[in-house]
């Protein structure tokens, strides 16, 4: 009998082999990859943790649930992943992959859960803000948008923003909200110039109250992203950019609830002169890469 | 310029450190340690493949589904876990920690989806089969259930057994078969043993209409599992062993869609003589380990 400290079990080392190698050969190549990947790391993990049934059986619940809990308004699964940084990762490997290394764009950051494909264009210097709250700070935001790789301004980039109100609801989150408040497509001008009129954003909690929600309580931390603007740029000839611009001075900036923040990224609101429509002015350029054809 | 062959992108090797280290100090240690190691294996499969935001999203929208399709009657969370093995792995982790490895209690295999715990008792030597079906085979199966450690006898011991009809469908999913059809619960002896009537098991397939089933098509694999019948046995004394026994001659005993076959669950069913209620014998022995305490 072996009376020695009890060691790590040994498990059947051919188990994941096996598993893996059970995809037929009329299987996509690249599904083959990303699956046999996946089965590899996941045996991986259940091995390096001797997990348990049971404790898989709450993961799978957990998972189950996610999916019964999304719809075209909430999707959970995302939420899930972003509170374990798995979409600003596979944001961050999509976007070196498309763009290269050559010159430096304007950083990627995730699309997030609110972002509407119906947004009507506007002209420029236009308000997108159609309910004011009353704690709102009007910022007038401006830039020029340039090419990455030569920094010439470019003309008819549609640029579009979307951003929460004072407290902390996207306009579809929120029936007090007329439709489309605080959304806003525009097109760069011959000078590469966009501008519009926003509120200075504020941090706001994901939502909370399903299993991405749980699974922040459990590894004890908070469910708040600190005050960012989303934006998508681009258009025929340039790589569509979504990114996030977050306040230097906001809370959790250095600790988002799904890992967004990237040092690029991070803007100042000033006081602002002369302008009677705003209190503060945030000037943000944005560099683009040109498609490869 | 850069005009090296491309080689693979580097990311930020801070990322998923940071991510992990979020967790704060009022977290489960058990819980800090599994979701760890579920980011870093997760985020080395992403880098590992490179993986894109669309693939990504993808992925996100098959886990939905699938908790979008589960409800009391089915569990498709679990049985994407199964077709990808992981069930099968954390149950061998699981019975690896809990018996130890001074002697070999009989192996055991997953659960599966169709178990149901309100079997009533039945006297031994009763036949399972409520609604025959015209192409059964009925078969007496019965065995000793031992002590792994010391060989003995063991009296008291709770047995479970179901098993599908030979149309591949578990009584709760067919409207034509008995409430219980072809699930009994049995107790051993004082000689430690059991014995029933029941049928000799067919394959067939798991079910292939949801995520789970697409994942098998992906891989260019079938959804069928080899003909087998289900046991569960313990009592206060013994650890519940849950395992699958499999006929030897079976179709797909080599690449169940599962991976649940172990060698030593492979079983023989034999011509009987003598016996008027069956026309196939199957012995089955069992050993099982003693609790810790």
């Amino acid at each position: 009998m072996n009376v020695a400290a009890k060691t790590k079990p040994q498990y059947d080392p051919e188990f994941t082999a096996n598993v893996i190698n059970a995809t037929g050969p009329n299987s996509n190549p690249r599904v083959a990859q990303v699956v046999g990947s996946l089965i590899q790391h996941l045996h991986d993990f259940a091995r390096d943790v001797d997990l348990t049934v049971d404790e898989w059986m709450m993961g799978v619940n957990k998972i189950n649930r996610a999916g019964q809990m999304s719809n075209k308004q909430r999707n959970e699964g995302q939420l899930l992943c972003d509170v374990i940084g798995l979409e600003s990762l596979v944001d961050e490997i999509t976007n070196k992959q498309l763009i290269g290394a050559d010159y430096e764009a304007t950083k990627t950051a995730i699309l997030g859960p609110f972002f509407r494909h119906d947004t009507p264009s506007t002209t420029k210097n236009t308000s997108i803000i159609k309910t004011m709250p009353k704690d709102g700070e009007v910022t007038y935001m401006h830039g020029i948008v340039r090419d990455a790789a030569t920094s010439a301004p470019i003309k008819g980039i549609t640029i579009d923003i979307w951003q929460c109100s004072t407290n902390g609801l996207y306009e579809q989150q929120d029936p007090d909200q007329a439709e489309f408040n605080l959304r806003g497509k525009f097109t760069t001008d011959e000078n590469g110039y966009y501008g519009l009129y926003c509120l200075r954003p504020v941090p706001y909690p994901v939502p909370d109250d399903g299993p991405a929600g749980e699974l922040l309580q459990l590894l004890d931390r908070h469910p708040y992203r600190p005050a960012h603007i989303h934006i998508i740029a681009g258009s025929d000839m340039y790589t569509p950019l979504t990114t996030q611009i977050f306040d230097r001075t906001s809370k959790y900036r250095d600790n988002d609830s799904v890992f967004a923040v990237k040092d690029d990224l991070v803007v100042d609101f000033e006081p602002i002169q002369g302008n009677p429509k705003a209190t503060l002015e945030l000037v943000y350029d944005i560099r683009l890469a040109k498609k490869d054809k």
